[in-house]
C-alpha cells in the first residue's frame, strides 16, 4: 500500500521535473526567445508535452491507483495522502477518458484557431474566424461529451479549471451579482461625481515604475530570491519550481494603473505559488486548488488590498517621491478616487473592478449557449451585442473590440471566463473574513503592514494545496457557502462612498 | 539501409529536443534563476540528463548503427550520411565503453570536486583541494583506460574535446610554438616601448558598452534575430536551437576591453553555430567539429580581425562618440597599442594575445604528468610554478592564483585546455588563408566590411559541420597541416611591429 504510493508520488514527481521544463520553455519563449527561434521551441515544447501525456497516462499509475482505492491511506480525504490519491484518480480518468483523435484534433483546431483568430480580429471580420471556432466549439463539444457530466454539458468543461464545480451552481450565484450590481453601476454612470482621471495619464517614466512596482511586490509578500519580474506583451504568472515563480507585466508610461495593478495581480498569484507547501511541488497537496481560488488571490491583492485608500496612506509619499512631476501636486483623495474608476468599456481586460464581472457573465452566458448549441456562431455577434448593451450599456462598434476581443475561445479555453469573476467573489469573501478574525486590517495596511493578512492567506488557502476543493475551502474558511454578498457589500461600500451612490 | 538511417536521425534529432531542452534550463540557471531556484533546477537537468543519456546508449541505436555499417551510404565518408553514421557510431561506442559506474563516480567526484575547490581557492588552501583533485585525476585515468586509446592514455581525454587529435601531434606543434613565442615575449618584455594603459581603465558607461558591443557583434555578422546577449559573472555561449543562439558576457566600468572583447569572442562562437545548417540541427552535419575550431572562431573575431588596426579605423569613431569623456582625447594609435598590450600575468583569462598559449602550455603539460602518474597530487603546485617562472617569468605569490585559478580540473575536464591554443592556431592559419583567398581583409574591415570573411568562413568550416574531422578541414581549407607558422607569423607581425621586437 504505502509502496504503491511512493512508486506513484515519484513517478508524479518525475512528470512534474518535465512538466516544469516545459514551463520554463514557455516562460523563455514569452520573455527571451528570439524573433526566429518559435519553430523549433514548438518542436521542443510539443515532444516534452508528448513524454509528459505518455506518463500521465502510464497504466502503471492505473494499476498503483487501483491498488491504493480501497486503502486507508484514501479514506483520509484531506490528508495529503488522501488528496494525492484522489487527484490523481480523477486527472488519470480524465486523461484516460480522452481519446488520442480527439485531444490532437483539438490542438490542431486550437493552432489554427489562434492564427484565424489574430488574422480576422485584424481584419475585424468574424466570418473569417467563424469556421475555426465552429470546429473548436464541436471538439469542445465532443470533449465534454467524452470526459462526461451529470447535469449540463459544460460542467465537464468548467470542470477542467474549477474542478467539482457546477454550472448551475455558478449561474445562480452570478445572476444574485448581476441583479444587484447592474443597479449600481448605472448610479455610478448617472451620477454626477467623477473622478479626475488626466492625472493617471501623465508621464510616468519605466524605471520608476519598475522600482516601485517591485517594491510593493515584495512588500505585500513576493518572495524576489524565489521569484521575479519580467516584461511582456500579455502579463502573467508561471511557476516553473518549488522556489521559482516568475511574473510579468508591461508598462504604459502614460498611463500608470496598468503596470501597477498588473504588478499587484500577478504578485498575488505569485505568493499563492509561493505559499504552498514546496515539499509536496508537482502533487496534489503542492497545487493550486483552482482557477476560480487563484484568481481570488490575485484580485484581492490588486483590487480589495491595493485599491484600497490605506494601502495607499501608505504607499502614496513613495508614490509621489517615485513620480515627483506627475504626483506632486495630486492629493491623496484626488488619486485615490482616479484608481477606482468605474466607466463601462467595450474591453474587458481593461475594466474596472465593478464592471469587469458583466463582462464575464456575457462569456459564461454565450459559451454555455454555444455548447449547449442553443445558439449558433452565425449569430454569435450579435448576441454578444445585445448582451453589452443589456448589462453594459455600450454597443461594440466592431467585432476585432466586441465578441473578437479574447483569444481565449480560439485557444480552445472553453469553460475558464467564469473563474475569473469566481475570483472576485472568493477573494471578497476571505477578505471580509480576514478582517473580522485578524483586522482590522485597514489600520495595518496604512501601517504598511502586510504581513498578518498573507500569513492567514497562507494558514486558510495556500498550505492546503489541494486538500480540499473550492467549495470546502470557501465553506472550512469563511463559514459559509459562496455567495455574492461579500462582493456587493464591498463594491457598495468602497465605490458607493467614492461615488455617493448604492 | 535507407530506414535504419532515417529511424536514427528522427531518434537522434529527438534526443537533440531534450537535450536543447537542458541547454536552456542551464542558459536559464545561469542569466535568470531566482537566487533560490537552484537545487530544484539541479534535479529538473539531471533527470532530463538521465533520459538523454538513456536515448544515446538505446540499444536500437547499436542495431541501426550495425545496419547501416556496410552500406554505401556510410562508405562516403564525407557525405552528410556517412558523417552521420560515423560520428553517430563514435559517440555510441564511447557512451557504452564508459561503466554506469564510472559515470556515476565521475559525476560526484566532480559535483564534490568543484565545491571543494570554490573553498580551497577561497581560502587558498591548496590541501584541501587536493584529495578531491586526486580522485578525479584517478577517475579520469579510469575513464581514458575505459575509452581506450593507441599511443598515449592522454588522447583518449583530449578526444573527448578535440576528436581524433593526437597527443604527441599536439604537443608537437605546441613545442614550436613555445619555442619562438618565449624570445618573441622576453623580447617584447624587455624592450622599451609601452602603451598607456591607463586610458583603457577611465569611465565607460555600461549603457554605452552594451550598445557598442551589440552593434559591432550585429556588424561582424552575429544575427539577432536568432540570437541574443545577455550579462553572466563567467561568459560563455550556447545554442538552444537552430535558430536560437545565445552569448553573454560581463560589463567593467572600469576596464573597456573586458566586455567589448569579450562580446567578440563569444559573437564569434555565435557566428559559428549559426552558420551551421539548421536542418541538420542535433545531427553530425549539423554540429561543431571540435573545440579547437570552435575557439579559432572565437579567437578569430576577438583577436585576429578586433584587435587589429583597420577594424579600429573602422569602429574607432563610433567608440569615440559612444565614450566621448573616455576617448575623446585618445588618438586611434595610442588606443590600438593598449589593446594590444602584452604583459606576462598570472591569469589565464586575464592574458594577452601572445602570453595566453604559455598559460596553456603549462596546463598540457602538467596534465598530461598527472595523467600518466609522473606527478603527483602533491608536488603539482611546485612543479606549476616552476613552469611560470620558466615560461613565463613570474612566480604565482599563491595556489589561488596559481594553480587554482581554472575551474577545469575541479569539474573533470582534463584534456580540455589545448583546445584553447589549438584555436589561437587554426585561427592564425585560417586567417592568412582568406587573406589569400579573399583579401585584402585589411582594406574592407577598415571599410566596415566584414561580410566576405564571414562568408568564407562559413563556406570553409561553418557548413560542413562534423563532416570532416578537425584536421581534414584544416588540411582541405588551407592545403598545409596544423602548424605554429601562422600565428607566429601574425604575432611578429602586429605585436613585434607596435613593440618594434621580433
Amino acid at each position: 500500500m504505502a509502496q504503491a504510493l511512493e512508486s506513484l508520488c515519484q513517478h508524479t514527481r518525475e512528470t512534474a521535473l518535465l512538466n516544469s521544463a516545459i514551463e520554463t520553455l514557455a516562460w523563455d519563449e514569452r520573455t527571451m526567445l528570439p524573433e526566429r527561434g518559435g519553430a523549433y521551441r514548438a518542436e521542443q515544447m510539443t515532444y516534452l508535452a508528448g513524454l509528459v501525456h505518455r506518463r500521465r497516462t502510464d497504466p502503471r499509475v492505473g494499476e498503483w491507483l487501483a491498488e491504493l482505492a480501497t486503502s486507508d491511506l484514501a479514506a483520509d480525504l484531506h490528508s495529503d495522502a488522501g488528496a494525492t490519491i484522489r487527484n490523481l484518480r480523477r486527472e488519470y480518468d480524465k486523461q484516460r477518458k480522452l481519446p488520442q483523435k480527439l485531444v490532437e484534433a483539438l490542438t490542431r483546431a486550437t493552432v489554427l484557431g489562434q492564427q484565424s483568430w489574430v488574422a480576422a480580429r485584424k481584419a475585424d471580420r468574424f466570418a473569417d474566424f467563424a469556421p475555426q471556432l465552429a470546429e473548436i466549439i464541436k471538439l469542445s463539444r465532443e470533449k465534454a461529451d467524452a470526459l462526461g457530466y451529470q447535469q449540463a454539458r459544460y460542467d465537464a468543461l468548467l470542470d477542467e479549471y474549477e474542478p467539482h464545480a457546477v454550472t448551475s451552481e455558478v449561474a445562480r450565484v452570478l445572476a444574485g451579482l448581476r441583479k444587484e450590481l447592474v443597479p449600481l453601476v448605472e448610479g455610478i454612470v448617472g451620477g454626477s461625481r467623477k473622478p479626475e482621471l488626466s492625472i493617471l495619464k501623465r508621464h510616468f517614466p519605466k524605471t520608476a515604475q519598475e522600482k516601485f512596482g517591485t517594491e510593493a511586490a515584495a512588500r505585500i509578500g513576493f518572495d524576489f530570491s524565489r521569484g521575479r519580474l519580467d516584461v511582456t506583451s500579455h502579463p502573467f504568472c508561471t511557476t516553473l519550481g518549488p522556489d521559482d515563480c516568475r511574473i510579468t507585466t508591461r508598462y504604459d508610461e502614460r498611463f500608470f494603473p496598468s503596470a501597477f495593478f498588473g504588478i499587484l495581480h500577478e504578485a498575488g498569484h505569485g505568493i499563492y505559488e509561493q505559499g504552498l507547501r514546496g515539499d509536496w511541488f508537482g502533487l496534489p497537496p503542492g497545487e493550486a486548488i483552482s482557477l476560480g481560488i487563484h484568481e481570488s488571490q490575485s484580485r484581492l491583492w490588486e483590487n480589495l488590498v491595493g485599491r484600497g485608500l490605506p494601502f495607499w496612506r501608505h504607499f502614496y509619499p513613495q508614490a509621489q517621491a517615485a513620480f515627483p512631476q506627475a504626483l506632486g501636486d495630486v492629493p491623496l483623495d484626488a488619486f485615490h478616487f482616479a484608481i477606482n474608476n468605474v466607466e463601462p468599456s467595450l474591453i474587458r481586460v481593461e475594466a474596472d473592478e465593478a464592471t469587469y464581472n458583466l463582462h464575464i457573465l456575457v462569456r459564461f452566458e454565450l459559451e454555455q449557449a454555444l455548447i449547449n448549441d442553443d445558439l449558433s456562431i452565425g449569430d454569435l455577434p450579435g448576441a454578444w451585442n445585445e448582451k453589452y448593451q443589456s448589462y453594459l450599456g455600450i454597443k461594440p462598434p466592431a467585432d476585432a473590440v466586441g465578441v473578437m476581443q479574447d483569444i481565449h475561445w480560439s485557444a480552445g479555453l472553453v469553460g475558464y471566463f467564469p473563474t475569473y469573476s469566481l475570483g472576485n467573489l472568493y477573494a471578497a469573501q476571505f477578505f471580509e473574513l480576514a478582517d473580522k478574525e485578524i483586522g482590522p486590517l485597514d489600520e495595518q495596511f496604512a501601517g504598511g503592514e502586510f504581513r498578518p493578512l498573507r500569513e492567514w492567506l497562507r494558514e486558510k488557502i495556500h498550505r492546503h494545496g489541494k486538500c480540499y476543493t473550492a467549495a470546502e475551502l470557501v465553506k472550512n474558511a469563511t463559514g459559509k457557502p459562496l455567495s455574492h454578498d461579500a462582493l456587493m457589500t464591498r463594491l457598495r461600500g468602497t465605490l458607493g462612498g467614492l461615488y455617493g451612490v448604492g
